[in-house]
């Protein structure tokens, strides 16, 4: 029975998974960040290398055949370098394997779902929506970026919350609990390093107006790469759900642009399946349940992104993995995470 | 007679302008960037040295006595380097001188009125209010950079029209003559260029449901600075007086929340001056005809921030700069520019 080796690299864990062609579980690996964007090539091919010795060493059968196929999903755009380093890197452990590399939708996809149609909507750091046709991304909505897009993302709510509480500290916007929740989330020694690693050192004094909290705040946001503010996205949900109204009107704005990026990708008549991943629809989530009021029945959670890129990997041998074959896939084994720790 | 030297320590470009204590110019002298932020320290104090030897070395009376005073107007908090670095290369140049830094806001006030109450509205790429009470900034309204603040600024807008032209090109938003304008704007050969470097070099072949206009564009925009998107702010203004409806929403926007930081500092009932700078409130501008509109005869433009660095400088000395020295210190002489070039 032919195997293969499903990846999927995130931003902070890669997850492999071996499985047969009847989805049967046969060996689990992890590692580090394995995105080549985030990560860089060296330190992403490095854990791809490593979970996936880490699957194919503590396989269950010693007798299976070698896997036919290796398929890595990963977000952003396909890197035939990082192919080629981790074929090499597999080649040089006695892995002797085709390697591929595609897009974190049909992961997403795949490991939610065996239809050949329907949708996919990511809202993590970031936003996508994409329409699947014929198993393979039709078209997408947006994923352009924090700069560009990515509308209701991480992102997007982190950014809207850290604008909130410096306008609230600097007194030209309306009070919110969410400027006390950002300070405590930062930190007091945080807040104090930042402030001592100002230029001039004494910004308190040439701008007294403004308030100590607003002179570190401001200093410690823009020692940080932009992206970091979406740490505070789900500061938003927890002041909205404790009815801040500042905190409801940006997840409100959120949820108004996660809806409208689905919508472009979803066709209302068809039944077809929303698959969502990423942190801001998981479940419990106010924009998960927005969907599910729009969309009743046809939301689906993509838990385990290895399992959708196995799918891909038989797929791409031609297997045609149905719904059985996903629901073995998708169903861990009792000693997986130690083997694979 | 004593006099003084006023410079303004621009992002661009340094000015700066030899006056007396009756107002009258005696010397110019201009340089390259001036802000220690934006140029660095080196830089800065390089060009600031020039402008201000330049303005000395050119002066209309070989008898004058040593000015009294530098003052150094500059966005952003005061550095207490910069302004021991350039006292040192002024004392090596034979100019034993006291140097002060004040901010630009201060400086953009007394370049347009003697005063003592009021406020001051800088739109350029970022955007500050101020309210002046008896000739200091007694408080500001944003001013918080392009990540935290700075509403219906020239990043603002400019970023607006980023996404705009994102949204049209990616199918997700209206149809805006914007797009073609920004993809003009950047032009082909800054285009291909963007694209040839990136990292996959195949992006057409990975996501081809994305136009070649659209990854051209995402890839050159992440390849800037993100300040750069400011440069996009004049296509808005042009494409929403041409009847644009997406350039005229962003347009409306960025006045809106220019209104509404201008009527945190400005007092309704006093009359006093609102003293207006930068790109965006310029002559002709819709935000300085909407400025007008809300508080008319009120509206004064800031035009030499060196003649209000010099009006700081006299007042240092215990001057009472009143507006009679100013008109006097806003004349430029029939032979400055070919002087200070």
């Amino acid at each position: 029975m032919r195997c293969v080796i499903g990846v999927d690299a995130g931003g902070t864990s890669t997850r492999a998974l071996l499985a047969d062609e009847s989805g049967r579980r046969h060996g689990f690996g992890r590692s580090g960040a394995g995105n080549p964007t985030s990560a860089g090539l060296d330190t992403a091919s490095a854990h791809l290398t490593e979970a996936v010795l880490s699957a194919w060493m503590g396989r269950d059968e010693s007798d299976l055949a070698l896997p036919a196929r290796v398929v890595i999903t990963a977000a952003g755009v396909a890197s035939p370098e990082l192919v080629r380093v981790v074929t090499g890197s597999l080649a040089s452990a006695g892995l002797e394997i085709p390697v591929e590399i595609m897009g974190d939708v049909l992961g997403a996809w795949y490991s939610a779902t065996a239809e050949a149609d329907g949708a996919v909507l990511i809202v993590g750091t970031g936003t996508t929506a994409a329409r699947i046709a014929d198993g393979q991304v039709a078209r997408t909505a947006d994923g352009l970026g924090w700069l560009l897009g990515d509308a209701g993302s991480g992102f997007w709510v982190g950014r809207e919350v850290a604008r909130a509480v410096a306008a609230d500290l600097d007194g030209h916007g309306p009070h919110t609990a969410l400027s006390a929740t950002a300070l405590a989330e930062i930190g007091e020694s945080a807040l104090a390093a930042a402030r001592r690693a100002l230029p001039s050192g004494d910004v308190r004094r040439t701008m007294p107006w403004r308030s100590p909290e607003l002179i570190d705040f401001v200093a410690w946001v823009y020692q940080q790469r932009p992206v970091r503010v979406a740490d505070f996205a789900p500061l938003a949900f927890a002041a909205a759900a404790a009815g801040d109204v500042v905190a409801g009107d940006i997840v409100e704005a959120a949820t108004s642009l996660v809806m409208h990026r689905a919508a472009q990708v979803v066709d209302d008549s068809d039944g077809a399946p929303l698959v969502l991943t990423g942190g801001l629809v998981g479940p419990g989530s106010p924009l998960a349940a927005a969907l599910a009021t729009r969309w009743p029945g046809r939301c689906h959670r993509a838990v385990d992104g290895s399992a959708g890129a196995a799918m891909l990997a038989l797929r791409r041998l031609g297997v045609p993995a149905d719904g059985e074959v996903l629901a073995r896939i998708q169903r861990p084994q009792a000693n997986e995470d130690k083997r694979g720790a």
